[in-house]
């Protein structure tokens, strides 16, 4: 049997231990761990993945690109794929900082309680820190399920960014770029995007309220709030760490660690989905397809 | 079953070959090592420990702390322990350059021969090199043994300093700073410690002779003495080695590789010790009381 | 049973994936991995190799000495050698860049159609890029096997230079240095040279052809032409990377993935070698005949 060998590329200078451990509990027998990896670097690292096994043997080995750098693990991301070519390649997963795995798992949890992805419901999601890592993929993910995205962000430029960014991933999606966060007094688009939306999920930086109790009031209509900061305070106040599915009003919450078992539980089967061939090139998308399919399992 | 998966946390650059095999032929399944480990970039690396398994599986993971650089290593032991909170931690060894099990083998063969811990029993020991990293440690433990201990160092401020630390540890020990080295004219309080001492140990830098033969000839009540230096020439003038136990004169004698046997057995019980439970923080005193029971098994 | 750990001591910064694989493949149960290895910082991880098992145990560990820049290579794999002391050692293979894999490669597959070795036939070889480290290994060994061989380099000095190292390790070699390359109007000697070669190796590197058409007509009596120039354009003009044993007129001729089989099979069953004892110190001439042997298995 040939062994199972994963190479761990990640950006920052040492390479995380996190990726590390799931990796090994989902089936990886032999890690290779690269820190300080860049786009300049990583080519002959992917060569030796390429060029040591043949035929069926290459779907033992496989690339995790990592690391708390999200827009320079998707440069590493790009020049991995550029450098296979015809069948000589693996597979690849990208998960910098958590950041697909996380925005899956909350895309996941929305869907438990909204019929997303049902042509005939209509969805408005409203992702606070939408610009950032996180909330770009919780956006481009809600957006290829159909639902209508408000993307909010500290300044409309960034929100605008985002926006458009997301739209060339996803040409059909409808999005909307707003400005602010929602404490004190929300802006007039940002009160109106609270009052309409159905999920509001917050994405902000650890320790930031993005959404605090007199706005959540203006929110009658949300019937998921969804907030991914583990670190006090909340980013939508009132909402534990811990909820899960808890009930509040007319509305189910959840916080980091609610959504932290469906991302491990991704994050594990999107590595074990690696060593299943030597094609698989894994991105948000394609680990949002594996949570569902794990909700239904 | 969950692999069991050590962090070891090196504050040189290249982390220590030794202590990784030494952890593989204790057990550990899966080794994730860090070189130029500090304070200020350990904190994601013990995350990834404590965040990745829970219930019972934390104690499937373990982190163990070295280098050559003692000092250095001690903080980043400590910045460990401080990134833990309630029951969310794992197991932890600290044993930079051996220091500790190197410190706590020397015990254990001391042991022996004298009755130390016996309150009946008294027992004067002079550690020479006692400010350095392991004598220190040496000193500690006897200290905390009931020993009378004598720190020599080259310079009375470095004794003292380092009987001010080990008081710190042990605020029952009885410790006593003095000057020099045992060679050529030992100065009077230094001939005075030697003639009392049942106990000597020589810590030094490899290398450097600290009891010559004649200074050794006024140790006339010493039992044991026990050189700690593999590097010729002897700490210890006339102990080779590999002596384990010799006969010389009254006295037994051991060498550094005399006592090497006892500190693998100690270092690779105390890293099987960490995957028992996931609370384990194992530092000089354990790792002396794991040596002492391995002698009674 | 004690686990097989190897160092994988690497000169770029990055180690080699490659070599890591092909460890797990042949048997590695550790890789204990490091990269920037130097002369200057290779003494105490070689010394964690020395001193963790004892006896029968030391053939259990071994180091693998590689990276990309051959001659930083050479001087690690030298440093380490003078590190051991008596039977205080472990097996040791220095394959950098895959130059003694490779080289050995070639050569064996030379041997399949040419009498190398017998005293009663003569060779005459012509190693283009002989110079290089690839190249001046090639030239060693077909010099190691009774081959008169013509070492071609850009400049005369080079050429040289490599013959006078060869020298020194094959004290009975014959070699001749020659200038140039053997594309366009090819100098006198150069031309003497090809219509003279029973075997051409081509070793050049990446993407420089080193023997065009026009100059491959002069090489009448060759019977073996080998390319280990993987990246186009050919190293020999007309021959393709996946050429192996192919008919060319009265030649056969062999690229670079043609010989690669070859060398994947050398470079494991060398690390397979290392852990049978712990003395094995493997370099070109030991991997040719671990190749030499793999043929007639």
């Amino acid at each position: 049997m040939t062994a199972k060998v994963l190479l761990q590329l990640d950006c920052d200078h040492q390479p995380s231990t996190f990726d590390a451990i799931v990796a090994v509990d989902a089936g990886a027998e032999t890690l290779l761990r690269h820190g300080g990896v860049t786009p300049d670097n990583v080519v002959p690292l992917v060569h030796g993945a390429m060029f040591t096994r043949g035929g069926a043997d290459l779907s033992s080995t496989a690339i995790f690109v990592g690391g708390s750098d999200v827009a320079a693990a998707e440069a590493v991301f790009e020049r991995v794929q550029r450098t296979f070519f015809g069948p000589v390649r693996v597979s690849l997963l990208l998960d910098p900082a958590g950041a697909n795995s996380t925005a899956s798992a909350a895309v996941v949890a929305a869907g438990r309680h909204l019929a997303l992805g049902d042509p005939r419901a209509s969805c408005r999601a409203l992702v606070l820190g939408g610009s950032g890592p996180v909330g770009q993929r919780v956006a481009r993910l809600l957006a290829g399920r159909g639902a209508t995205v408000t993307v909010a962000s500290r300044t409309l430029s960034r929100a605008e960014e985002a926006c458009r960014r997301i739209a060339t991933a996803v040409p059909t999606g409808r999005l909307e770029p707003v400005e602010g966060v929602a404490t004190g007094t929300a802006g007039t688009a940002l009160a109106a995007a609270l009052a309409a939306a159905d999920l509001i999920v917050a994405c902000g930086a650890a320790g930031a309220t993005l959404l605090d109790a007199p706005a959540r009031s203006l929110a009658r209509r949300a019937r998921v709030l969804i907030d991914l900061n583990a670190v006090p305070p909340a980013g939508i106040e009132g909402v534990a760490a811990t909820d899960k599915a808890r009930a509040w009003d007319d509305a189910v919450v959840y916080g980091a660690l609610g959504v932290g078992g469906t991302k491990m539980k991704i994050h594990r089967a999107a590595v074990r989905r690696l060593f299943q061939s030597n094609d698989a090139c894994l991105d948000a998308e394609d680990l949002l397809a594996i949570g569902e399919s794990l909700e239904t399992a």
